[in-house]
């Protein structure tokens, strides 16, 4: 390609602009209008909903989207409802600044940044109520966590118009809730999948990393490991959910510092409890190490 | 006007083709088609939910939707999840030819006539919770009645995408969490409030009017004239709020077949009982006839 000097300096200009354009919202009303126009103008929207400290994990789901639609919206709203009493809803990490650079590298069009009180009313009273699908695994051990995600993801929808809406598989049980919400509310909403991204030793990328320690951080692999463990007895042959159960305990066991909260074998539609492996499955743990709860699964088929 | 007898002809004929081209759509997916068609054409739609057996209450609400919007669409189905046990889900009226032929008149575009299956798939799972505001009145008497009203006016607005939707004020509560979900969903649909329609004698038009005997029927009129002893008393300047509840029952426990289940004044926003008598205030009641549970209301301001 041969450019004159100009038509770089044009072409420049435009791709800085791109880059400078990315609009910041902090009010629902505002993204409301802003989405409305999207539509009018015939724009596909895509949504990637974060509650900020972006990881490369977010940032995949953000190029996935940004490959697939016409208007990138990130929401960064770390959502009061679904943190429990006694959870980590007040040193939840924040980066600001760190994310919108982020989010505009990547081409975002317009990033929703709401308070809480531009979320939650003063006289907020209405959620969404989830089913079976919410009970087992972190719903077991985080009352209300579910239902406080699907109610913020259900006005996020409201507000941002999309499409199309991207979630990681990390959170695998967050999806299914969002998935059947989605199915049960009628929402035009294509829920997309996307795969976990890991750092190159194998830990889950979460924001929540950023609590760990040297030593902790070493220790949290064992998620991982475990995993890694169960996807080799599912290669094996083996369907004795037991025998997966144990295995996965007994490599976290190792960690002195890691304490279990949940270690499952579960159908991956359902989330019900495999007492016999057939097809198909899904490995899930939540592990606490130290005072950092981590959660992983892997899906064996 | 001096028509041709040809002008006049091609306009009969077009009157009737509106008439006829009435669409009966009792699938989801359908409907959803239909309403993303009349959107990609810039038309408005509003909508009117209820459960059939239309009476002039529901005639008003259709006529008023027709005047103010470019696509009518009327639902009709008899929502089981608002019903209890032992309420009047099986034998609830039913007049589907009537209902159409009703609607076609009052040149509805779409009659949304789905069964409980369309509505509710095998693994359904996901309700909206509704708060405070259905907690008082029917909400104490009906449980889980409010929960099964939002969900299915939440599903019907995704399904329909209505501008404007349509409700009575004799289902006073009703418009109040549905207006409170409208809100807290930040759905954008206006809630359009009607006034309730009654019979020439002052009762409440309700289709379940239609099991009363004759002898119901005349004791039934205790709850309008209840309603009117209040708003005399209103008028009056009463501001003690247990000088209109014990007028009311005095007035209630006059018809021999007449079982209150509750009297009540309460503020018209927050419907939290009123002991003292300010500005504003509703009157609600809800009494049972035989075996035929009746509400109404009254606003006084």
């Amino acid at each position: 390609m041969n450019l004159t000097w100009k038509q770089a300096f044009l072409l420049g200009g435009l791709f800085l602009f791109q880059k400078i354009s990315m609009e910041i919202i902090p009010a629902s009303a505002q993204m409301k209008q802003w989405s409305r126009r999207c539509k009018a103008q015939g724009k596909s929207i895509g949504l990637v909903p974060t509650m900020g400290y972006l990881h490369e994990g977010h940032l995949s789901l953000i190029r996935r989207c940004r490959a697939a639609t016409d208007s990138v919206v990130v929401s960064i709203f770390v959502n009061p409802t679904q943190f429990g009493p006694g959870e980590d809803l007040d040193r939840y990490p924040r980066d600001e600044e760190g994310d919108l650079r982020k989010c505009r590298e990547l081409g975002t069009d317009a990033v929703f940044m709401p308070d809480a009180s531009q979320i939650y009313g003063p006289n907020h009273q209405t959620y969404v109520e989830v089913g079976p699908v919410a009970e087992p695994l972190c719903g077991a051990t985080r009352p209300g966590h579910f239902r406080g995600v699907a109610t913020v993801v259900l006005k996020l929808f409201n507000i941002v118009l999309p499409d199309r809406a991207y979630f990681g598989s990390k959170d695998y049980q967050q999806l299914q809730v969002i998935k059947t919400m989605v199915r049960d509310f009628d929402l035009d909403v294509d829920v997309v999948a996307c795969q976990t991204v890991r750092e190159q030793d194998g830990l889950a990328m979460s924001s929540r990393n950023a609590y760990l320690s040297p030593e902790e951080r070493n220790e949290a692999l064992c998620l991982y490991k475990a995993l890694t463990r169960a996807r080799a007895l599912f290669a094996a042959g083996e369907t004795n959910g037991d025998n997966y159960l144990k295995a996965m305990r007994e490599i976290i066991s190792r960690e002195p510092n890691a304490e279990i909260d949940y270690v499952s074998l579960v159908d991956p539609e359902s989330l019900q409890d495999l007492e016999k492996v057939d097809s198909r499955a899904l490995a899930a743990l939540a592990v606490r190490v130290g005072r950092t709860r981590l959660i992983d699964n892997m899906l064996l088929e």
